[in-house]
C-alpha cells in the first residue's frame, strides 16, 4: 500500500457529549506519530466550517489545551446539525479538500454525521480524490448500530445513575408517603440513558430508587404506572421515577405535552416529565410531585463523567487515524467488548453505509417483565462502562476546561454562501 | 454553671442540603468528648419523630458510617416539613425530652425550624425543664439572617456554577445565533442560588455565560429581557440564562405559569424557565429554546460539594454542642467571616428569636446596574465560599453514601397521634 502524504481534517458534528473531545486529542496525539501526515487542521462547526473554509490550525495548540481536551465537555470544535443536501454543497467540500490537500477525514458524530461522511467518502472516491474517511461515534444515546457502545454514553449513565442516587438521598429523607420524584431524562427513541438509572441501585437492593424507569421501548399504560406509583409510595414512602422524553403510549404518540398547544395557541413547552407530573396529580390527591429535568446538562457532566468513557473516546480517536494510516477508509471505528469475565475494550471497523440511519434500540430481553425495570443482563453491559472518575483541575472553586487558540488556516478559495 | 448531665437529641428539619449530615456528623463527633453528655440520641423525620417518640441510639452506629455522613447528601436522619401548631403538640415533645432524660437539643435547620426550636426552648423554660437548645443553620438558600451564610448554600452555589460552566462549552459548541438555553434554579424569595451561576464567569472575561441571570430581587421586564437575549445572541450566537424560580414582575405575580390552569382546569406545571422559553419563542421567530431545570438535584448534589462547605456544617455542629456545653440555649450558631484578606470564618451564637421566620434577601448594591449580572462584591463574598472539591468514595462506579443502622431507643409513653 503506497503512502498517502497529505493533511488531516477533524470535525465534530451533532450534540457535544462529555467526552467527544477526548476523541479529538485522540485524534491529534495519534496524527503526530506519523509523519505522512503534514498538518493538522480542525473545522470550526462541522461541515459548515467546511463549506465556508472556516479551518483552524490544530499542531499549533498548546500541547496543555490538547491534553485539556480529554476532560472539556462540549464540541472544542464548534458542532452544527447542518446537513449537506446540495450537490453543489458536496462539490464544494470536495473544492476545499483539495485547496487544503486533505487527505485524511475524520468526522466525530452519530448517526446522521456517518452519513455525511459516508457520502462526501464516496464522492471522492467518484472525483478520483484519493483520501481516507474514517468516522468516529459518539453520542449520548447509545444508538448506533454496529459497536458495542457509543463513546458519550457511559458518561451520560454515569451522571444520572449518580444523580438518581443522590436524589434518593433527598426524597428518601422527605418520603411521607406522599413524594413522588420524577426524572426526565434524554432518548428520543432509545431508552439506554433512562435506563442507565439502574445502576444508582445498591447490588441485592431491588427496591433502591429508580423505583419504575419509564422506557420509550414500553408503551406507557396509565393505568398500569398509576397502580405502581400507589404500590411504591406505600411500600417505599416515596417514588422516584425516571422517564425517558421519548415515552411514547400505544399507538406511539408522545405522552410529552411537547408540540401541543394551550388555549392560546401558544405551544406548551413541558416535556414527558411534566406531562406525567401532571397525570399523577390529576389521579392520586393529596401528592407531592416535583421533577428534575436536567436537559443539556447530562451530556456535558464532564465533573461526573465516566473514566473508562473518556478512555474509549480517546482510544477511538487514535484508532480512526491508524485505520487511516493502514489504507482503511469509507468506515466507523467500532467499540468491540472481550469476550472474558474482566471487561476489555477493543477497536473494530465498519462499514460507514451500515451504520448510517440505523437505531439500536434496548433489547427487550434486557428489560424486566414489570416493564420498569431492568436485569441483570442491562447491569452486566453497563456496568463496566461507567468504570473510573475522571480528576478534573479547579480553579477558583469551578473546573477549568480547554480554550483552543483556534488559529485559521489561510482561506484560499472565493467565498462560499451556505 | 452548674453541669448539665443527660442526654442529646438531634434533628433534622426543613429541605435537605449537601451538607446538612455533614452537621450531624459534627455534633456526634463533639458529643463524644463531653462527659456530661450520656446517649446520643436522632429524631426521624425532625419534630414528627419526637411526636412519635422515633428515637434511634446514635451512638451505636459505626464510626464508618457517621464519617461518611460528611458527604452523603439528603438527611440522613429523615426530615419533615411538620409545623408544630397545637399546644398539645408542643405539650407532648416536652413530655418525650422528660420521658429520654434530654437536656441537650439540636436543631438542624432553616427559618421555620429555628423557629420551632425557640418555642420549644421557651416551653421547656416555663416548665423549669432545664435543657440547653441550639439551633445549627442550614439551607441552601442563604437566606437567614445573623449569619454571614449558611451551610448548604455553597455546595448549590459550586454545583449550579460548575454546572452552568459546562452548558457554556456545551451551548457554544451549538450556538449559530439561534440557541437559547435556560437553566431555571431554586429560590422562591432570594436570588442567592441565581446568583452563584456568576462563579462560573472566568476572571476578566465578562461576557462569558451566564449572560443573563434574572433574579427574583430584579422586577420581570419581558421588553428588557428581549432585548438582552437579542442582543447577547448576535454577540455570542448562543445566550445562557440562569432564572430564579421566584422570578416575579413589577406587580408582584410569580412569572412561571406555576398555579395557572390549563383549558380542561388541570394545573399547568411549567415553572419560571418554561414560561421564559415560551415568551423568548413567542417573541423571537426561528431559534431554539431548551430548558434545564435541576430541580431537587441541585440540593444533593454533593459529588459537585464545595469542601470549604461541608468542613463549615462539620463545624457548626461542633460549635452548638460546645456552646450548649457552656450553658447556652436558645441560640443559633452563626457563621462569621474573618476581616482579613484571607478567608476565615468562626461561629458565633445570635437569639433563636432574631433569626426565626425573617429572609436575608440579596443586597441591591451586589448586583450590577445591569439588573442581570453580579459585581465583585457578590463575587468577594461568594468565591471563598465554593473553595475546595469534597473526594467521595466510589464503588462500581457510583457514589457511595452513608446509611445509618437506625438502632431504635425503646419507647416509653403511650401513643400519641400526630
Amino acid at each position: 500500500m503506497a503512502e498517502l502524504v497529505g493533511n488531516v481534517l477533524v470535525g465534530q458534528s451533532g450534540g457535544p457529549t462529555s467526552v467527544i473531545n477526548a476523541s479529538v486529542a485522540g485524534i491529534i496525539g495519534e496524527a503526530l506519530n506519523h509523519e505522512c501526515i503534514e498538518e493538522i487542521y480542525g473545522t470550526l462547526n462541522g461541515v459548515l466550517g467546511i463549506l465556508q473554509e472556516d479551518l483552524i490550525d490544530l499542531a499549533s495548540e498548546s500541547q496543555q489545551q490538547i491534553r485539556a481536551l480529554k476532560h472539556t465537555p462540549g464540541a472544542a470544535l464548534g458542532t452544527c446539525r447542518f446537513k449537506l443536501k446540495k450537490q453543489a454543497d458536496f462539490d464544494r467540500v470536495l473544492e476545499v479538500f483539495k485547496a487544503h490537500n486533505i487527505r485524511y477525514f475524520f468526522y466525530i458524530g452519530g448517526n446522521d454525521s456517518q452519513d455525511t461522511a459516508d457520502k462526501i467518502s464516496k464522492l471522492a472516491q467518484a472525483q478520483g480524490w484519493e483520501m481516507r474517511v474514517i468516522g468516529v461515534p459518539k453520542t449520548i444515546d447509545n444508538d448506533l448500530p454496529g459497536t458495542d457502545h457509543t463513546p458519550g454514553y457511559a458518561s451520560a449513565a454515569k451522571y444520572i445513575a449518580t444523580t438518581v442516587r443522590e436524589l434518593a438521598c433527598d426524597n428518601e429523607a422527605m418520603g411521607q408517603g406522599d413524594l413522588v420524584s420524577i426524572v426526565e431524562v434524554m432518548g428520543r427513541s432509545a431508552g439506554w440513558i433512562a435506563a442507565s438509572a439502574a445502576l444508582a441501585k445498591r447490588r441485592d437492593h431491588p427496591h433502591d430508587p429508580p423505583h419504575l424507569i419509564l422506557l420509550p421501548e414500553i408503551p406507557f399504560n396509565q393505568e398500569k404506572v398509576l397502580e405502581d406509583v400507589k404500590r411504591v409510595l406505600k411500600r417505599e414512602k416515596y417514588c422516584l421515577i425516571v422517564v425517558a422524553e421519548g415515552l411514547v403510549d400505544a399507538d406511539g404518540n408522545y405522552v410529552a405535552a411537547d408540540g401541543a398547544t394551550d388555549a392560546f395557541g401558544h405551544a406548551t413547552l413541558g416535556g414527558a416529565g411534566d406531562a406525567l407530573a401532571e397525570i399523577v396529580n390529576a389521579n392520586i390527591p393529596g401528592l407531592k410531585v416535583r421533577v428534575a429535568k436536567p436537559g443539556l446538562m447530562q451530556r456535558c457532566a464532564s465533573h461526573a463523567a465516566s473514566k473508562t468513557d473518556a478512555d474509549e473516546a480517546y482510544l477511538a480517536g487514535q484508532a480512526a487515524v491508524k485505520a487511516a494510516i493502514n489504507g482503511e477508509t469509507d468506515k466507523m471505528v467500532t467499540l468491540i467488548r472481550g469476550d472474558g469475565d474482566t471487561y476489555t475494550t477493543e477497536t473494530g471497523l465498519a462499514p460507514l453505509s451500515e451504520v448510517a440511519n440505523s437505531v439500536k434500540k434496548l433489547p427487550r430481553e434486557w428489560i424486566n417483565e414489570d416493564g420498569v425495570s431492568m436485569n441483570f443482563q442491562f447491569l452486566r453491559y453497563a456496568q463496566p462502562l461507567i468504570q473510573g472518575e475522571v480528576v478534573i483541575p479547579h480553579d477558583n472553586g469551578v473546573p477549568v476546561f480547554a480554550r483552543l487558540d483556534k488559529v485559521r488556516v489561510d482561506k484560499i478559495l472565493p467565498g462560499y454562501d451556505v
